[in-house]
């Protein structure tokens, strides 16, 4: 039998390449070994979003758009929104009940968000519990298996510690999950820092080929190469990180040499970026273009995904109740 | 139309006299008045019993049993149990993502609780979280009047204000609840304590009128009156703490300037005092034993009342969903 893994992703919006590489690109790869659960964590969102709520079922319906069109099958995965399924609530509740706050204080995450974020008050107690919630998240469904990545690894401590204190004290219910270690390339932005939305230096998606080359032709290459003349050095050059990435091998063996000695310039080796990446991304791109034509495709997918998502959250609360004798 | 109260119990098995002259006889006087929704709180059990759950089940029969025999009237309340209506873990957890910890840590209860309880570990997230989940408990049927006792006050103001901060960030969705202040006669228990089960000290509303006048023949009088001839003092006797609340007016004051001047004696003053009880609880304790017969009597009364609440909180989840846009 396949080992079940369970992960999530809060409702961001449109995810970027950084996303893709990152987790989704994964994701797509274990659907076939592992029984999957891969769901929405919209109540993660409140953690901290709770004060501006007002995006979250438009990046809901957007992430899940990515999700599917880039290569998630919802006739292989179970494909849910968490805040569809109460029992992620009751299993939160009952487990907060056994979670001492002094391993939800000592979690590193919690420790530095709350010194790092200062335009938003995150000292509430949904975010204090969120280790709660996230182990009720993954020990609802009896995951063997999570994919972290090593940087998560004092969270998924927390989900087993968690589980390990409830059989301790009720009977053997929950397995311990185990790391699933997924090596996640930094992927750099258009200018050099870690992609994300906020810093607007992102390539999305779902973005149309015109805007992935306007993007790629904007951006910053070797800083030291001023003149077409100069020669230029790939490991100064921000581009070249996702060249890298996109670009085949054979190419980049002509590309290398090519720009030490000036005899290509930086925008028609740029060209060649861009039309790799969106050659790449063609596929998908028109599939998520046919997916988003059906206005209830979404929810309809996200409602049957929670349904089936709910019948084996049902099996495991049966449990917990028998175990906790209420 | 009636306004709506909502008022909890945890389930601590069979009620003594105190819980039934400091709680339960006021519930069922305000049953007509109000539109009354009646739980037992047992998931709030947890924040304290998490290590011991073996007791919930048969304290829950017992309890309900009581309210019910005692006039509790599941025709005009819905009586119910918190853990079978998923909405209050789903309230809960949404509550929980806008209130401060800061509001939780100065919660006078929390801080005298953590002090004084040193048998168990009660530095759990749940306990911390307890007044989240009351207020999810009460707001979740838009109740508007929550009966208290003065020393419930600052429980029910964070209840107001996390409802307040609800509405504040995401549009006017809960009345904030007032109190329904209740008096409460201090019962002192049979030693001359508060009345309570671990005390050891208590009158059961469904032990037998034998095992209530054993009790009340053993129970401490006047201290200074050592021998029959000697006169006593109402004022100085425990016993007669009970004679108050049970015994007619008319014979408490004959039996006043009797003790005085040693005309009656304590057997047969407590003789009164038991027999008044005994009659007063006679119809009840029979309803009781008649209710009891039927095994699944509490169970499907429970299962009922918590689809009729079930009903109303979907509601209202409704609602916060909307306002929340999730
Ligand atoms: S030629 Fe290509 S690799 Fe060299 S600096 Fe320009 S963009 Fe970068
Ligand atoms: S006679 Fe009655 S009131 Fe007086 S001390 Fe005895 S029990 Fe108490």
């Amino acid at each position: 039998m396949k080992q079940r893994v369970v992960s999530g992703m809060r409702p961001t919006g449109r995810l970027h390449i950084g996303h893709y590489h990152g987790v989704l690109e994964n994701w797509i790869a274990i659907q076939e070994q592992f029984d999957c659960f891969f769901f929405v964590a919209d109540w993660h969102s409140l953690t901290t979003e709770y004060a501006d709520t007002s995006g979250i079922k438009d990046s809901t319906r957007d992430m899940v758009l990515d999700w599917v069109a880039f290569g998630l099958d919802p006739q292989k995965s179970v494909i849910f929104e968490q805040s569809q399924v109460a029992q992620h609530a009751e299993l939160n509740l009952i487990l907060g009940m056994i979670t001492p706050v002094s391993w939800l204080e000592r979690n590193p995450t919690y420790k530095e968000m709350l010194d790092n974020i200062e335009q938003r008050d995150l000292s509430t107690f949904g975010f204090l519990g969120y280790p709660v919630l996230m182990a009720a998240d993954i020990i609802l469904y009896r995951a063997l298996r999570v994919p972290v990545g090593h940087d998560q690894l004092p969270h998924l401590e927390i989900t087993r510690e968690i589980a390990r204190r409830f059989n301790h004290l009720y009977g053997q219910v929950f397995p311990e999950p185990e790391a699933l270690l997924t090596e996640t390339p930094k992927l750099l932005g258009l200018d050099g820092r870690k992609m994300s939305k906020s810093y607007n230096n992102s390539i999305y998606l779902s973005e149309t080929a015109e805007e992935t080359a306007a993007k790629i032709k904007a951006m910053v290459t070797d800083t030291q190469r001023i003149r077409r003349a100069d020669p230029g050095d790939p490991e100064r050059c921000v581009a070249f990180n996702l060249h890298r990435i996109y670009v085949p091998q054979e190419t980049l063996e002509e590309i290398v040499p090519a720009c030490k000695s000036a005899a290509i310039g930086c925008v028609d080796c740029k060209k060649i970026l861009s039309d790799c990446i969106n050659e790449r991304l063609a596929p998908c791109r028109a599939r998520r273009v046919e997916l988003a034509r059906d206005a209830s495709f979404v929810d309809d997918l996200l409602a049957e995904g929670s349904r089936r998502a709910a019948a084996v959250a049902a099996t495991t609360m049966q449990d917990v109740r028998a175990a906790l004798k209420v």
